[in-house]
C-alpha cells in the first residue's frame, strides 16, 4: 500500500494473530481474543437511542504472533544486560523494573533486508537450516547493502510463508550463533527475523553450552532487540532491500516483550 | 528523541500501560501483566549453560491504555459501518468478520495537533468540558493549520497529565457532537485526543438519543477511526502542531480495537 | 481413602486439571494455571521475617475438566428452561442473571452409578458407541439399582481412563438421546458420566434435528443438571453402585457451569 | 436447605464470586467471568436444529472468594511444610510439583464452629481485633465442643457480613498468632474463618517477625490448611456447632489454592 500522503510504499511486516497461530511450547496457551460484550446486549432504542457497543478481551503470552524481545527477556548466568543482577529489586511477579520493554523507544530506523532465500534460490530455507555469516556477507554483496550501527537488520529465510502451518512454521530454519556475533560486531539497534525464535529451535551450541545461542549473545551480551515472526515475503517480492523501518513497542511497564507490527517505508 | 537516522524528532504519544492506569468500567478488570516464567527457574549452568529465559502474560480488554477502535466497535441501530446488520455471520464469540481492528492498514498520514488547551489557556479543560466547533476552528486559525481528507487530527484538551489520577482522568473533558460531526464533515482517515472516551463520559446527545455520539458518527457513520488515551504533553510543550503520524494496529483478528504506541514524526 | 472421621469410603470423582488436558473446540484455549508468585520474589529475612508467599492464576473455559453444567448453559428456540426468553435481561456480557450455576444448590444427594462398561464386559466402550436404554435397563437390573427422582445418575463409559490421550478421549463413546430421554422420564437431580459432552459428539439426532440431544432434553426440557468429565473408574473397581453423591459447584455468578470435584461417599 | 435424600440440613459456606468482590491487593485483578458465546451466535433453525449454547472464560487468582490454602502457598525462610527446598524442581512457572492444591484429598471431616463473635455479643467483631486463646477456649466452653485432631475448626468474627462493602470487610478482624498456635497444637486437618486472610492484615508479629504469622505456622510449619472467606453468618445463625463438614478442593495441578464451596452437614 502507499501511505496516505501520497508517495512512499509501505511493506506491513506483521502476521494475522489468530487463537490458530504457530506457538511455541513455553507460551502456551498462547494467544486467544474473546468477544463478551455483543451489539445485541444493550440495544435498546427507548431508552440508549441507536448507538451501541461490541468488546472483548485479549489473552496472550508476550512471545507470541510478530513481537520484540525487550532485553530483561534473557539472562546470561542470571545478570541481565549491563551486569544487572537477577534479584528481587529488578525481577517481580508483576514484570521487570530494569529493562522492560516500555524502555524500548519507538523504532525509526534505517532498516535492511538480507535475502538468504533469494540469495539461494529458495523459497524457503529447509527446516533446520541455520544461515551461516557466508550467507549474510553474501546478501550484503549481491544487495548492494552493508550493516551499520544503529540500523535494523531483517534477514529472510523465507518460513514465513508457512505461518498457517504450525508444525512446519515451528520446525524452521534459524540463525546460526556465527551469524548473530558477526551481525552484533556491526551494533544494529535490532534484528529480525521471519522465524519463530531467531536461532535455529532446540539446537544447543556446543561453545555457549546453551540453546537460542543469538538469544543469549543479541539480548543479553550485546543490548541488541530481536524481532520475531516477521512476513517479509511482500517486502521480498518487491524487491526493497533498503527502507524506513518503523517498529514502536507497547509500553506493556516491566514485560519482557511486546506484540508489534512494524512496517518499512519504502524512499522515506 | 531523534530517531536514529539522525534528523527528525520523534514524538512517542503512548501512555505506559500498567496495572494501575484508568480504566472504563465497562473494561474491568483493565489490563494485567504477569510474570510467571522467572529467570532462576530454569537456570542449570551444567545442563543448560549460563542462558535464562523470563516472559509472563497479558490480560488485557482491548480499549484499555492508548487504543484505536476499530470500526465494528459500534453499530447504529445494528448496523455497522457501510449498513453491514449485525448478525452472527458477522460477530462471532472470536470477534468480527467484517471491520475488525486488523482491516486496519497501518497508518502514515500527516498529522495535525490542535491544542484547544494551549488556545483557551488553561493546563487541562475542566472536567465534562465539551469542545466546540469554534474552540476547534480557532485552534485551525491560531495555528494555521487545516484539517485535510485522509489526514489524522489530534485533540488535545489537556487530561492526558492526570493518567495516574484514574479518577479525576475518567471525569475529564471530551469532544462534542457538534465538533465531531464537523471533523468527520472533513474526512480525516482517523482522529485521536487525550482522553478516555473521545465524547464527554456520560452525557446522552438529545439530537442522537445516546451517549457518546461521536463514537456513533465517526465510527458507525463515516468510518473514521478514533484513537484514545493519547499523550499529547511534550509535542504541545514542543508546539509542533504538523508532523508524520504513524501508527501501526495489532492485526488481533476479529477484534473491536488494537492498544498501539502512535508517534509523531517531525520535519518528514 | 476412608474419611477423617473414620468411616466411610470417600471416592474422588474428579480428573486432575492441567493446561494438556482434552478440550473441545470450542472451548478453547481450555485450561491453563500460571504461578506469577514466586517464593523468593519477597523473600527479605531482615525485613519481612522468614515468611513468602507463592500464587498464581487461573485462565479457564468453564466448561473444561470435571465440571457440571448450568441450566443457561443451553437453549431450546432460544428459549432457557421454564420458558425463559433469551434477551438482554437474562443474557449479560458478564453472563446470566437467570439460571447461572450460582442456582445451583450444594448437591448432596442419592448417587447410583450405572456402569454399562462392565455391563458389557468391556474395558471402555467403543469410539462414538450410544448407550441405549437397554444398556441402562440391563444395569439397572444386573445391579439391584433403580434411578430414583431427586437422585443423581452416573453413567460409566470406561472413557475416564483415556484422559491423558486428549483425541482418543475426545472421540469417545457417548449417551443416545432416548437414553437421555428415559433417564429425564426418571426425574434425577442430575446426570454425569465419564466423557466430554454426555452425548455422542458431532452426531446429529434427526428427530430433534440438533447435535447433543441429551444437552436439549436434559437442560433447557427438564432442568436436570448434566455433570461432565467424570473419573469413575475406581468407584467401579471397588464395585460400589449406591453412595451418597456431594458435588459442590462454586456459585460463578451469572455462570453457564463450574468445575466441580465431586465425591462418592459410600454407606454414608 | 435440606439435602435431597431427605433428612439433613446442608449449610452452603461459599461467598457469591462476582467481579465486586473483596480482594487483597497481591490477588489483583482478582476474579472475572466474560461471557462470550451467547446463543443467538450459533442459532440455526434450519441447519442447527432448536438448540444453542452459551459460555465464558473464568480468569481468577486462586485465591479470591471462598477458598482453602495449599501447603506450597507458603514458605519457611525457602522451605516449605516438611522441609522441602524451595528450587526450580519444586517451584515452576505451571505451578509446585509438591504439596500443590492437588494432594488436598476431599475433605469429609468432624467439624465445629467457635462462634466467637457470639460469645463476645456482638455482630462482628471491630477492624482489626485479634482472636485470642482465651476467646477461643470460652467459645468451646460455652458451646460444649472441643477441637478434635483430624477435624476441622471455623472461627466466626462475624466479618462475612460485610462480603459487599470490599473496605470494610478487607479490614476486617482476624485471628491472633497466639490463637492460631493454639489450635495448631490440638492437630486439626484443616482451620478456616470468615476474613480475607485468617490472619490479622498487615500486622507485623513480634515473635516470628513476619505478617500472617497464622500463614506461616499453620501451612509451612504444621501442615494445616487455612479456608478463607467463609461465609458463617447462616449456620450461626442456626446455632449449629457441630457438623459433618465436607470441602473438596479442585485438583489444579500444581496450584497454591483452590475456590471451594463447603457445606456443613447437620447429624451425619
Amino acid at each position: 500500500m502507499r501511505d496516505s500522503a501520497g508517495g512512499a510504499r509501505v511493506f506491513d511486516l506483521e502476521q494475522p494473530r489468530t487463537a490458530e497461530m504457530p506457538v511455541y511450547p513455553s507460551h502456551r496457551p498462547g494467544y486467544s481474543y474473546l468477544l463478551h460484550r455483543h451489539h445485541e446486549d444493550e440495544y435498546d432504542p427507548e431508552e440508549g437511542g441507536p448507538r451501541t457497543s461490541a468488546s472483548g478481551v485479549i489473552i496472550c503470552m508476550e512471545h507470541t504472533g510478530t513481537h520484540i524481545d525487550a532485553l530483561c527477556h534473557q539472562s546470561d548466568a542470571l545478570r541481565l544486560y549491563g551486569g544487572i543482577p537477577v534479584d528481587g529489586r529488578v525481577q517481580t511477579s508483576r514484570g521487570f523494573t530494569r529493562l522492560g520493554v516500555e524502555e524500548i523507544p519507538p523504532i525509526v530506523a534505517r532498516g535492511v533486508l538480507l535475502d538468504v532465500a533469494s540469495a539461494r534460490g529458495v523459497d524457503c530455507l529447509e527446516p533446520g537450516y541455520a544461515v551461516t555469516v557466508s550467507d549474510l556477507e553474501e546478501c550484503c554483496a549481491r544487495q548492494g547493502v552493508a550493516v551499520e550501527p544503529g540500523s535494523v537488520v531483517l534477514v529472510r529465510t523465507g518460513n514465513a510463508r508457512h505461518w498457517n502451518d504450525p508444525d512446519r512454521y515451528l520446525a524452521g530454519p534459524g540463525i546460526s550463533a556465527d551469524a548473530s556475533r558477526w551481525l552484533a560486531g556491526a551494533r544494529p539497534l535490532a534484528v529480525g527475523a521471519d522465524n519463530m525464535a531467531w536461532d535455529v529451535p532446540g539446537v544447543k551450541d556446543p561453545e555457549l553450552g546453551c540453546t537460542l545461542p543469538g538469544h543469549l549473545l543479541l539480548l543479553a551480551r550485546y543490548g541488541i532487540y530481536i524481532i520475531e515472526n516477521l512476513m517479509l515475503e511482500e517486502l521480498a517480492a518487491a524487491g526493497v532491500h533498503r527502507f524506513r523501518f518503523v517498529c514502536t513497542p507497547l509500553k506493556l511497564v516491566g514485560a519482557t516483550g511486546s506484540p508489534v507490527r512494524p512496517v518499512a517505508v519504502e524512499s522515506w
